[in-house]
């Protein structure tokens, strides 16, 4: 039995299908404390795009933390502060045209949700709020109650009211024309939908099954809050910071949202940090009106700064987007012989999904096997969720889609009986 | 204007009674970027018991983070929290006697009071809290609705319906006898209290006023808690980690909480962690059905282990209770002829309360124009806060108290007229 | 100014759309204090379905009152109440083969909706309710929160928030299949659909509109509701007791509700009365665990158990039928030239829909000037609903819809430019 | 088996206790099939104020009903409507300078609740209503929720969360000053509890347990509600219509409420009707915002305003006071020498205490048995309660006071040990 087994709760979930003990890691590798290697295509759950303990991180870092700069301040004026935030202005918000003010509002993903939706609230003098189906964003109340996993809402214990869930892109037959029901509820005042203050998307799904809302899709959204006067907010915790190619995932539909929710990867190594971007207008906060101990957090300011460097041109941009393709023809080739198994993604989040949920499971099972980091995700875990470093090599990541390949043909051969293997087709 | 007053959100509010810019800190000491230096009877709200920049927790922290080792692993087994596992264990829990099993439940303390009564909640399945007045445990939405203030509830946008306050101790006249309501309420199935599932409590509220509850009062509430069989929850994000003397502000009444908040503190080096402890028998989670991306943040684990080293006897814990004399006595020789200002506390979290509000911000700004960083507390903002480093020497406490003593004399002189003063009495 | 415009609540409605005072009232007419008449085609909005003051409603009512009877009785056992169960056990249960039990739950609509509400989420201990677009269900709490209209949801002051409303039948494009968006959500754990404890819906909604589902509609709601263990509740407080035909109006589509809420024509002779209808296995309701003032209303009992007489062969059936058929061509006749304007209904409710909303006002309006009782339905009022008495003869009902066509061609000519009416189609 | 045993819900309750099928009444007389004869001081739990079929009542009743008037009418102008308006105003409101309006909401005491709290939210803007303990309001949602009892709480299936139960009249230990606890939740801006809109009280709570509020508290709650701009609520429904004496129950305090709920007696012949009066600023219902299918019952109007003839002079509010007085004499010299029981009671309301619970409920059997119809209530029904017909005569109110003493007396003797009788204290 390990420390972990008799002293930590239950709860635990990553280490139960990685049954190792971590101890090392640079770039897209992990080693265990047995000195195996591990290729990395988890990163974090989106918390390490630039890696692990990229030196271009870690020189400022050190050099913060080695000279009696200040380490915590809650929402004091500090040095490392304002070098951040004049950074992200300069780098990303003017090269973009965007206008936002910047809230740290606690360091993880879902207190950026919470203020998000807090200040909608507020704004909009509405309770409710529109959600999507197999949405996630967090796992305090307010979070949770605008994310879809049925068990991980069955843990707050008290009925989670206050959103409705809509259907995501695709989530229906493929034929219902996009928003015809939210609109239909929006507009007829005996629908009986409370009215919403706000909308939250995600513009990729990433724990609800790698699903990709289309570009249009997401324009028809934001078009539909302005005709309605809902506010738009995107929760780009997981894909921000470039995963899906564009530093903010919702560049590429060319959509202005009003509240912006970013965490994860905007440290760039992976050390708790989170932003809640407003439009000026929306900023009704009073002082203090949300607040919390670790919002100052200067050393993830110090590498956060560093990692926009990696935004001053469009260079990670382009690289995310081919790798992205790259991924995608790999796995086409593997799945398209097989019956049940399909892919999807955007940038470099991409997935496979599974008919027969387990067999995902078993993929990642047998990648592991073969010393690579693979998780599944979607609301029964059927899809194998790629998802590594933007800035891994070309080398690494073929090493990668080779041992997917296998792994998946591996389970294939076992699990799927050969007249329903695409040879047979 | 500075990029702060362009660029960042007015939810701000510590850098409006500070406005400088911190850019360095050691101990007890900040500096300006003019070079100007603060003595810092704060702490980081609790989140720097061993100071700023505490050499101790430097050099494994250097050390870790030059090494490759691993920084980010959600709930992967990594060395440095197995490390910091069987050290937690070995120094705090087995020497007091206490059968916890430890969630890492994201790395703020809100994070550590929403799992805690998520987890209260499920085991009980039952919905409602039992809080007190001016209660403080966070600002997610479960954490909101137990947290008295109602500026900051305001901040929800939806009613915070799931929690009902009680008396705090000495709240009322100080005369009807304690928990006579409370336990009224339960004992009378007519009563319309919905059945609670849990009571969380801080043994000293720092953000209520420095309210601190007599021990008497802790274990009649532990007490009736049994009787009742409700869940003890001690909030001890920022009373925990020796803040009141020993490593748990509960220890001196006794009691045995079902579950125990950590953070602040408990990194000890200012980084973001949190922990909620928990009986065993309550240990009924999913796996996964409580998460979060910054759970597994080593850096913390490694500082974290390190300021363990502080308990591994009793002298940080008799330093605390002598330094919190001596600063109680030096108070008390200041405040007793002044009409309408008295002090309280316990430990190294003391308070000096004014009937009128205005005054305790007013020496709040004396002191800072002196070179001493204290905050206001209480309802009202009536409390001056002191709560400076738990390892502060004798000569920066002096120093800090000497600045107490002339601001609060300078703003009486000038505030209280000669008749309300103690000399007239 | 009338004592109602000085002392009654600006709450009041009827009486603003036909500003007289009434007096006296026999069949299908109704006559003010100046001797005027009128014909009705509301019929106390369902509650009327056997006209005003049935001499052999009355009669048995009068010998009960005249001869000491207990007239108000709570839940003791009566005579009347025992007269009044075996009656209806004998002429509606037995013959239908429906096996309910049957709690008296309050005199009204909505006491029989909260019921059914509460004892399906005791028997389930799910909370949440599927309720559908435009439904109307009452006013108190609970079945405000499955009613759809806007304006009455915003009168409880507090969010409604344990229902969520899916697309009643033929409210979306006429394309998208049946139940797609519900059982979709249902399937998915990841929809973040609430787990519902019942389903209610009216066959017809008089309220919402005059919207009719079809029978096929009906079938496959009582089909998905069995195959995800939803409970379905059918509201026939105003489409129950004849108005579509048959007894209840979930007969044609045969289909086995687990709880039926009947109300308004129960008693027949407009007095107040209520009744749960529930599936023997549901009657899981501990002693007074429900209850109310008014459950036991003799006179209602002796009323209900005489206007059971119309139902002991299926002649009123047959005869509303025939009604409702003539009601149609009659209607279809007068508005087929007409751009804008539809007709929809089943028995003897029947709709005009009007595509400008203010038409149906202001066709009310004529009628009534000519002496006819109409009200308007649906979110908007831009229903002309028809509903006179089920036993209306044949002169009152060709006099009542001479009157609707007279009004709507009247509406039509000075509202509608000849370019838009049929004749220049 | 008889028809209620097979076909009727199982939360039928009076039934049990009284286990005869009644059929006749008159006066303070029921009479089951078999000719048995009881004396009632349950009087339909205070809708039958007057006595069963009183003639003065039943006369224009059946004048009316033999006239072809109007029965039903929603919120049509009726005049049976106009002649109780105009008698109610001039009997009732002018006479004690009160100045209401009224409205109408539906025929049972619930829906005068219901529309009470609505109101005062929708006034207010607020959502929180301040309830006591060991309230009853009603089983609909809204009035669930400020009810005590947690057997009928339970019943809901949803957490009743939009209120806050506040200790009433003499629940705690006699000796902590009035609202202390209250007034200090309100002042407190860091309480917790929630802005309430409104308090809604009994001024004697029948359900309760008789419980008494003195007149000093009802002012003093009056004078707080002012204070601190909170609307109050009086919840007449049972205690109204002369129980305690004077019409409303409130009039001895000499407070003016700002909204009174009145219902169960109104209609005064035991038919459903209700009032809620609400001050003329607060009237800010849109038409039709609370609606209902039985507001117009005009066969209650009409024995509501022959009713307001027991009120043009104040015999019979004396007639309640010194019959009361006469049943408190009777039964403190039954109770006096009993260990642990006590009596309570104001007017025509009047309890007897047990320490023991079941003895309660044995004293009601033993009163059944020898022919007098009694209730218990209270948490635990501990409290047998008399509530005879406010026009009982004295020779019945004898009788019936003498079966309750030989009750009380015969269970005493069957139930207490001499050592716990009074005769050794």
């Amino acid at each position: 039995m390990t420390i972990f087994e008799t002293l930590e709760s239950e709860v635990r979930s990553y280490c139960r299908s990685w049954p190792v003990m971590f101890d090392r890691a640079s770039g897209s590798r992990m080693w265990d404390v047995d000195g195996r290697e591990y290729l990395d295509f988890f990163a974090g759950a989106g918390a390490l795009n630039y890696g692990h303990n990229h030196p271009e991180l870690r020189e400022p870092l050190l050099k913060y933390l080695s000279s009696d700069r200040v380490v915590h301040s809650l929402d004091m004026n500090t040095v490392a502060k304002a070098e951040f935030l004049e950074r992200f202005e300069q780098v990303i918000l003017k090269p973009r045209g965007l206008d936002y003010k910047v809230q740290f509002p606690g360091p993880t993903g879902t207190n950026a949700v919470e203020s998000a939706l807090k200040l909608a609230r507020k704004v909009t003098g509405r309770e409710s709020i529109i959600s999507f189906t197999n949405a996630f964003h967090g796992m305090t109340l307010g979070s949770l109650s605008v994310t879809g996993n049925s068990m991980k809402r069955g843990g707050a214990g008290i009925p989670l009211v206050h959103a409705t869930p809509m259907p995501y892109d695709n989530y229906l037959d493929g034929v219902v024309p996009d928003f015809l029901w939210f609109e239909r509820l929006l507009k007829d005042s005996g629908s009986g939908l409370n009215d919403p203050a706000a909308v939250i998307v995600e513009t990729v799904q990433g724990e609800g099954g790698v699903n990709v809302a289309r570009l249009d899709w997401l324009r028809g959204l934001s078009e539909l809050c302005r005709r309605h006067e809902l506010l738009l907010i995107v929760d780009d915790v997981q894909m921000g910071c470039g995963r899906t190619g564009p530093f903010f995932s919702f560049e590429a539909a060319g959509i202005d949202p009003d509240i912006v929710c970013l965490s994860k990867s905007i440290s760039g190594y992976g050390l708790p940090m989170a932003l809640t971007l407003l439009k000026p207008e929306l900023d009704v906060w009073e002082p203090g009106e949300h607040n919390g101990t670790f919002r100052g957090q200067n050393p993830s300011f110090v590498t956060a700064a560093a990692a926009l460097n990696f935004w001053t041109d469009n260079r990670l941009e382009k690289s995310v987007l081919r790798k992205g393709e790259l991924i995608e023809q790999a796995l086409t080739e593997v799945v398209d012989p097989i019956d049940g198994v399909s892919t999807r993604g955007r940038g470099l989040i991409r997935g496979v999904a599974f008919e027969r949920p387990e067999l995902a499971a078993a993929v990642c099972r047998e990648a592991f096997d073969r010393g690579l980091l693979l998780e599944t995700s979607g609301p029964n875990g059927e899809v194998v969720k790629l998802m590594p470093a933007l800035v891994i090599d070309d080398d690494d990541l073929t090493e990668g889609l080779t041992i997917v390949a296998e792994s998946i043909e591996s389970v294939a051969a076992r699990e799927l009986t050969p007249t329903s293997s695409g040879a047979s087709r």
